[in-house]
């Protein structure tokens, strides 16, 4: 049994892992900290919490609560883990902080556990991956045998959670309503960190990065297309993906031409893919619930490894 | 030709108005002041004025534009009309007011044309009615030759646009989207506007009123239900209704069993209305835009009869 | 351990129903039985069995299988219990019904376990209550200890998926999309089956019922009128909702400025509830899942009931 | 002032088509003929036409009132522009198709305005574009100056209502609502009609097609991704597309970091398109109506030129 505490914790990424971590096993929660809403009921924030009794505590309370052994999630918005991480993990804490502020930080372990399973088990501090960072790998990391293409492109249809409950007018109910909006057109904070990833598992190629808010609350798809200068085998492609996440319970890999549902993966932990081959160009699909395997429910996936418990350990995909 | 003013202009109300002012045939668009917007384009705020080439003036700019026979609309936050509409009537304009600044104030004519048509056509200072009043007055004022019912109950469901454009958590898509939420149940203001005018025309009972918000952006359905102490005729009461609007080129009475449709009225200024007798219950249905003859439709309508323009001039419903 | 039936499994209720008894520690799921989709996969049709390697079997294929002390879970058409539940229990199967087939007949017993608990667990035939009827006794029935109101007055808005996976015109997404739409003005099936059970219960006044389709998939909001003769307390009647809810685990009773939320219970057997007192008149809300409470969640209630393991077993609400 | 008939009337495509021939300076209402709804009113079937008495005529009635000069356009499903066509055309009419039944026949001219403005001017006979034929070509014919890419991409994003009317389960509210699905994985008809197009105006190359169903009933985005074998000219690209559209007064091109928006586009026959070079990657973004600019507001657009009229004439964007 562990004790987690949140950091951060008024957020959408937040609540859903409390939510998680509420029917989780080996998980007592902890500390419930945020800055702008301690003393209020986290039952009048969110709707899937409503039958609970927790409340938020206010700023330091997490530091003061915590002991050797204990983990923190950072829900915060970025530059909060910056500034807090490091008094944590001095307290004896096991860090996973949900913002960028470490993603680029060779001090932090990337928690992509696809990936780097092995060094997550071992680390202090975890910098949990970017919703579109996670779906854009789980796309296109199979391709690595393939050698790099010439051209990557990564068409992504997110829900407007992601852009976090702090309110602005583009979040706005009326403002995302019946729209379809591409933004970042001149560049997205998520791409660089595609990129490092890609290239380090050996993709090098120039990366076009659409991201567009579609009108739905939760979930992400990404079509990811990669093309070659030669054709590829299709059944060769094929079971390179169902190599590659044989042993990921997280991840399923469908027919080449059934589409990954979001339906289908929001509220889990689970992403969806698939795959097919158009002569030199690779389309690799890939859905998943931005809030869970793109932030909370990959935490709590990390979490279970950190701390040595079965890695599907409370989350249900 | 009249020449428009827009106060209070980044909101949605007033970006309704500016849409219908570009195509009314008697209205030449003034300034469009904006105190938190200055200088900036309307194209980037409202996709409906993509095609424009219209800015922001800053604080100030409408009063030092005014002059005598120009129209002002007022369609900012309560409390603005309330400061500067004495300007700007001392500067000989006519104002409109979208606020709930002077709906309780007798130095201006409550602009509901259904009722006060002849009034509002002599007004200097006109209270656009909140939109929850007019489908609800729609919906209930032709029974004031039946006497007083016993109670009224008013149910109302509502798009969120009604919240305005200032951002806030509880209209971010993420809050309204999948969800059907009652609110203000120990009172909305609005609710003294309903009684006021329904006991102003004879109709003097008891009234809760439940508003929702329903996961659309613009339009409204009320459901409005009287209960007397007798039973009443459903011939007769659907001729009162009938007759009630018989003149009124805005509001379309349908069959007792068709229902009002908010689709049918959105990007309008139409109501919808029917109604049905049970017993000594009768049930009235009132759809509207929200944002049309909820709000800016209706400002157009009374400045129509304001400058002696055909009532429902540039106003397609 | 329980082995459970479903035939007529290709519904959105049964569909519910199935993915509740995967999880459910005494139910093993036996024959799913679809007369349109024989030998085709679950997965297919239905995102959140997409894991699943659950296949529709054809016409007969429950029956020839059950066998005595088994379950049936019958989420067909209306008419398809009438004709095969009497075989069905000759062969000693117990029998709960989703459909309105014998909501009206004395050989079953009406599913509404918190009025019906101890008839149910003897039940071998149990008429599962529509979605509007399981809201609208939850909203009403505690006033039965303040005799009959003079009026009854229930506007309800339900999301879509009430009206089945059968496609229609008036289901698809372009109708559905940005309306809240009345229906039934002229009357529903739902009307009798409420008025039945509050007369039984002793609450006997006319009612008035306005059901809606509001732009979500699932989920149904209640809000019920009761207007008396004279004035109620409103502590009494605060305590009475508490107190007959007070060992019901599943109904969640507000205080009364709170609104019951369609997000809080949607995917959960769960309902919420909110009742407040204005002079002579109730207004009792409540909130529901048509597909969990309404529909599938209540069958596994009964379904614990009737076999005896504890009322919330394998539901999370 | 020439008479237009509907053929095939109870579409989405065909009411629209209705809604702007009422509005239209030139247009006079001919027969409306739905085989399926024979007799009943228009404003029974779409709230757009609410205020209408119009009603379906039954078959075959467009062939007994059709007579030398007017105008049919066919709005039916595929298949019955085949039938009927050759005896319209006999009977001296002109006729502009929706379906896809001609665009493959060189009896018909394409009626894609922006690239066969002329020979539209002289048809009898104009095949309607599909609406992502019509947003993909208006996004990427523009590079024809640049010659072929090495791979095209097109991952389109479209509202519901392009799968028209006929009720399909995967067309339901409660399927759509809160997926973002990719279909049309094997092969969509409409990429042949796209690769025949930018054959013919010489961009010859390989292309990978993605249609999508975003939940929204109108409107459709189209992110277009041109990968050459060399690096291109920023500027020179965006003034390819400046040129293209200078006189076309139905295509707005935005700056490169502005994304075109679906909701500056749904009711009008307004594309939007940007275009923004990364190296060797051109991305040209496309939003328009599906139901405007790609089916009725383009079918009025083509009558407009058959007839001699001003190409917007009608048509507010």
């Amino acid at each position: 049994m562990t004790r987690v505490h949140v950091l951060g914790a008024s957020g959408y990424a937040a609540a859903e892992a409390i939510r998680i971590l509420q029917a989780h096993p080996f998980a007592e929660l902890g500390t419930l900290e945020s800055a702008s809403h301690a003393g209020e009921s986290l039952a009048d924030h969110f709707p899937s919490l409503r039958g609970s009794a927790l409340a938020f505590d206010g700023p330091g309370s997490v530091l003061a609560a915590v002991t050797k052994g204990d983990a923190v999630i950072m829900g915060g918005s970025h530059g909060i883990a910056r500034e807090q991480a490091p008094g944590l993990l001095a307290a004896g804490a096991r860090v996973i902080d949900l913002s960028a502020d470490f993603r680029f930080d060779s001090s932090a372990v990337y928690g992509f556990p696809e990936r780097y399973r092995d060094a997550i088990a071992g680390a202090q501090l975890v910098a949990n991956p970017g919703c579109y960072p996670t779906a854009s790998l789980l796309a296109l990391l199979p391709l690595v045998t393939f050698g790099s293409p010439r051209q990557l492109v990564i068409d992504a249809k997110s829900g407007i959670s992601g852009a976090g409950r702090n309110p602005t007018v583009g979040a706005l109910f009326s403002e995302v309503y019946g729209d379809v909006r591409a933004y970042g057109l001149n560049g997205h904070r998520h791409e660089p960190e595609i990129d490092r990833e890609l290239r380090g598992a050996g993709i090098d190629a120039p990366l076009v990065f659409t991201p567009h808010v579609v009108p739905i609350a939760r979930g992400m798809l990404v079509d990811a297309y990669a093309i070659f200068d030669r054709e590829l085998d299709a059944d060769v492609v094929r079971a390179a993906y169902a190599a590659a996440y044989a042993d990921r319970p997280m991840v399923r890999v469908l027919a080449a031409d059934r589409a990954p549902s979001v339906t289908a993966v929001v509220g889990s932990n689970r992403a969806e893919v698939s795959v097919s081959v158009h002569g030199a160009t690779v389309r690799a699909l890939c859905a998943i619930d931005n809030l869970g395997k793109g932030a909370a429910g990959q935490a709590i996936q990390n979490f279970n490894l950190m701390y040595g418990y079965p890695e599907e350990c409370g989350l249900d995909g």
